[in-house]
């Protein structure tokens, strides 16, 4: 991982402010011959696109993205195919609407990337917080719709598990009524008592911190590597590496250090098509490798720091001050970052497949005879 | 990241088994005119040792380190220094002892890699788990004092901050502590009270997982990057790829999420050298850039797999059976995590204190006039 | 050096084919507070421009280039300078006029990339040939123009030496010379001569290779490495990677076998600023790294494979025919390639500044007391 | 291409000078269950190793190769086979007798990286020369040997082409007589005449460079990558990394310049197994893919730059005087290049091998049906 570059095979470099013209993204190392229409780049953009409930910013992005190369549409093949060249990904920003920046301007807002940008480059962009905006994950969505098409047999899934203090129940988790609430949660009871603990929380000038499930199923064992190239090592940072996350679990993740050896390891029993694990602990993951079993991720972001409560801070001439960040905010970003943390599951995913099979010349792994 | 190197500048290339001939790393990218001696090496390898106490496993590695090339003993400067070029180290396997494999040869243990590294290669090495042993952590742990010496201003410490279900209490937090028991635990009276607990959970046969608390202070602002290159990311992936580890932290880490917006941002204040935080929920980094607060990462090891419990697992021919893992193992693996984790927390910092100084010029942020 | 990027701490990303939407380039890890105008890029890639003479393609591409992120007005520094942050830079395809590709869709043509595109991927852009078309090299170019800012002390010139078996007599050089002819050529007797030359060759439909010369003067010792980052290797690399280039030489080049050691090693006598040497066989690197000499590298460039002269190939479906490239074609495509060659050693000296910096803290070397 | 290490899933870090304890490689992301023996690797080592001839240095280095780890005998099988792990080779350093480095320990030897290590680093190894010394080359031949297993229907054969002035004889050229000279020449004749020349050369304290091809025979279409990860701008590279390479060509090379283009572009017929080429001016590289034809590479490696011939040079206090490299060094230090460029060769295809196939999932091109 270089500063905006991710993956060894399947790579993707981001670029981009919020405030500049426009952003984007370059995936090198696609595989050829991959069906690959700017529409279903779209689909995935849609998702993650603000403004579509109360309880996202009302910004309006409407994050159409042209893809500039790395396909052909061939005669014979009667359809666009990447062609394993780079394909480059654009969206224009088009909402630069002229903001009064002097609050911020000389001010480090708490919480907020503004300090440490200015003491690293000497500069620092203080419209739209350059590089540090979320709007760059829009361009990891991009990528990840076309990760998705690389491994199409993983089906790749989130769901909000946790906002603030409250935590969905599993007995009622159902991966179809993602799409039915505002919160991408898979509990619709959750669902609907979130909906007024967070207008509480919007209508109060806060904000609030969530966790962020994102399984994978349909991978086979094989993936990954034993020591640095860990599957579980990959994904830790691809998930720490979107905007205000803080914590990153494997399967069991933290609640791993309270258990016992006998707890935790996944019992076997061989099965039909070779073992199969009695449990899941290991999150899909076993020495770094895939084994089989969904691959599952948790991620925790913390709360929006642009919140509407006055917060001390000090000026960038080093002086007592007090600030609180107007404009058009999530009060829970987590929820935005659903579809990111799908996004990098898949791009780590096709990473990952395109190494192994690099390496072993298979797809997955030796089977059973 | 590739498989088996991590960091950019400051890069460290492991290999060996622990039943080959021998282990060790290759560290490319050390400035030169460093004092470096193998005595400071042994020093810290000797922190990770086993066999030190009954709670860690009994076997006998003498893990004695030899420095095969990346240093010079310069007449008129009478002292040995690294000279840039690359710093081999070699731990040769001295204890290697004959044992009896037919247990395990044609079992997968579960909570082991075994079945995963069969899946990948079509080979494992069963006569101590080949790269999946703990064992090549001692190459980290090598990589990790030289990394020291790179960043001597900064102080690296962890501490072992829960075992099973039994956490520290923050307000007895004293590193002096931490040699002083066991258990490489900050709280003398969590770590008198753990002395009970583990030898029950040995005596069963059992083990236990941890947590394991690395804090490094004196970064200075300014190190890190923005997006995927993020201080946080780099430290996720590091402490992840340690075996056994599932989850990873920064500052409030999972915890973030409960948190509301007014909570959990830090705060400023002028100070005489520019402003201070009043609180460090961040966990020393903002944005992916330290912020010249403490660094903070906390990991969760799970308990060790090898137990002298029967469990269910498979034959390699997929065909049910049990098996019970016979042998030196440590009944709790994270104890032996925290020299590790500290080596991971100083090798990220190294190669973060050189890729920033490679694009600034700079050691550390822009200061205050 | 990956697929479509190159370089380690200055990065660059290409992506675009020529008739594809457009084209462009992503450079990471320029450093932060460079003065940085659209202007000044477009003023490298202006020399790189088609259409300029009677002996470069007539294809009109205006190549205006856009600065899309990377970059901030401080309305304190009241100039656009960089930010540390991606600079992505795109250009525009412009020149996508319909054309006949019956012709080429189903015919490999020789001394192209049809063929083994065809092979790698199972699909070629047959419409301009996809990324083999020398116009990713604006992206080069472009990428260079901002290298040029990071390296301000280093002057990078670049000249043809050679067209077809005529070379240059060193006796005329004069840097001044090379904008006075449509050769990029310090010989003007030479660019006289070739003029009546290249206009036979053209005439006849045919084309001829060429070798140019570059010369980067003022890169002070100590940049470079020495084993696989030798900067004499770096440069090879990046001159290679240019379209059609055949041959790479530093210095004395290939014709370095033919001399003895007595009258290669360059000898050194004492001077003012430390030691100077007495000739430059050496191309101002020595075992990798730079010595302070001027950096002389030279590539030959292959004959245009594009000309008017019917030639024997075969069908995508491997049947015997011939095959004559019409079109708008340059009859020495080497002339083109000198701004290209200065672009690429301005990026690989970037990139090696900023690693010396990186591991030693200084700019250049150690100096003489 | 890091410092150190080159490659990117085959990839291959060295380390070691001549004068510590030791010198080896670490390659990593071989494919699992290949063959190997450290007997195979010693006898690449052996072909490289000096003292066989008067013409070779009179150095005893015995250069005995140990597998340290990334190899597993399974009971199964029945043979040592790789693992898919690190592969770590060590050769320790016998021969370190005493010697006095007085003479240049304070003196910069012309055409040596005496001067530019201590300006980089601001410290050399005057003992051996440190990483300049050609003895890390054995790593690579090593690694070479690895490289050879991992494409075994590929066969890699070099020869030295020329010797000072003095080319072969294409006509005479024969495989099966290099291994019958002193000079892995492939014309017997030529042969004959350099043992009288080169007798001359160290005769006089003097001498000379050559030039080194190596071919490669067996590639399949499709290895290589469009743009930075052409085939031959690796090769180029890993040829320049190669100590005293001063150029480097692919096919025609240099030659190209003088070609017109009805000459250079290699004409097709259709063949049994798809179209065929009539001629190799591309050395087997187009767009740097390969074509199916072999790759055919040539280096030029400068005159050993260790004379008995006194030289002018300065002190390391900057002042004049002149110097005489006596010692056991080899009069046309080409001649030992001959394995090098070979094993080069064989870990770039690997390499690239491995590539192709994590982005197509094919070994080679798509054939024709």
């Amino acid at each position: 991982m270089s500063h905006n570059t991710f993956g060894h095979l399947f790579r993707v470099t981001t670029f981009g402010e919020s405030h500049g013209p426009a952003l984007g993204c370059v995936v090198d190392g696609c595989p050829p011959l991959i069906p690959l229409e700017a529409a279903e780049i779209q689909a995935e953009l849609d998702k993650r696109r603000p403004g579509q409930s109360r309880f996202t910013t009302q910004r309006r992005e409407p994050d159409e993205v042209r893809i500039l190369s790395g396909v052909f549409t061939d005669e014979r093949l009667d359809k666009q195919v990447t062609t394993g060249t780079p394909i480059a990904l654009l969206i224009e920003n088009l909402d630069q609407r002229s903001k009064d920046y002097s609050e911020i301007k000389d001010k480090f807002r708490p919480g907020h990337a503004d300090f440490t940008y200015q003491q690293k480059y000497g500069i620092r962009d203080y419209k739209g917080s350059g590089r540090a905006s979320a709007r760059e994950t829009a361009a990891r969505v991009a990528a990840g719709a076309i990760a998705r098409q690389v491994i199409p047999n993983v089906t790749i899934r989130g769901s909000l598990v946790q906002m603030g203090p409250h935590k969905i129940d599993y007995a009622n988790f159902d991966w179809a009524q993602v799409e039915e609430n505002p919160f991408f949660c898979a509990d619709p009871k959750a669902a609907a008592e979130w909906e007024t603990y967070l207008d509480g929380i919007r209508k109060d000038g806060n904000s609030v911190g969530a966790v962020i499930e994102v399984v994978a199923e349909g991978v086979p064992p094989g993936w990954g590597a034993p020591i640095y190239g860990k599957l579980s090592a990959d994904l830790a940072s691809a998930m720490m590496s979107i905007n205000a996350v803080k914590g990153v679990e494997i399967g069991e993740g933290m609640a791993a250090a309270a258990l016992t050896g006998t707890q935790n390891a996944d019992e076997m029993r061989s099965g039909n098509n070779g073992p199969r694990f009695k449990s899941n602990h290991a999150g899909g993951v076993l020495g770094g490798i895939s084994n089989g079993d969904p691959v599952v991720v948790r991620f925790a972001v913390k709360p929006t720091s642009s919140i509407l409560t006055p917060r001390e801070t000090v000026t960038t001439h080093n002086e007592d001050t007090e600030v609180m960040t107007k404009g058009r905010h999530d009060p829970c970003v987590g929820i935005r970052a659903v579809p990111i943390g799908e996004a990098m599951m898949a791009c780590v995913l096709a990473d990952h497949f395109l190494r192994h099979r690099g390496q072993t010349g298979r797809d997955g792994g030796v089977g059973f005879a």
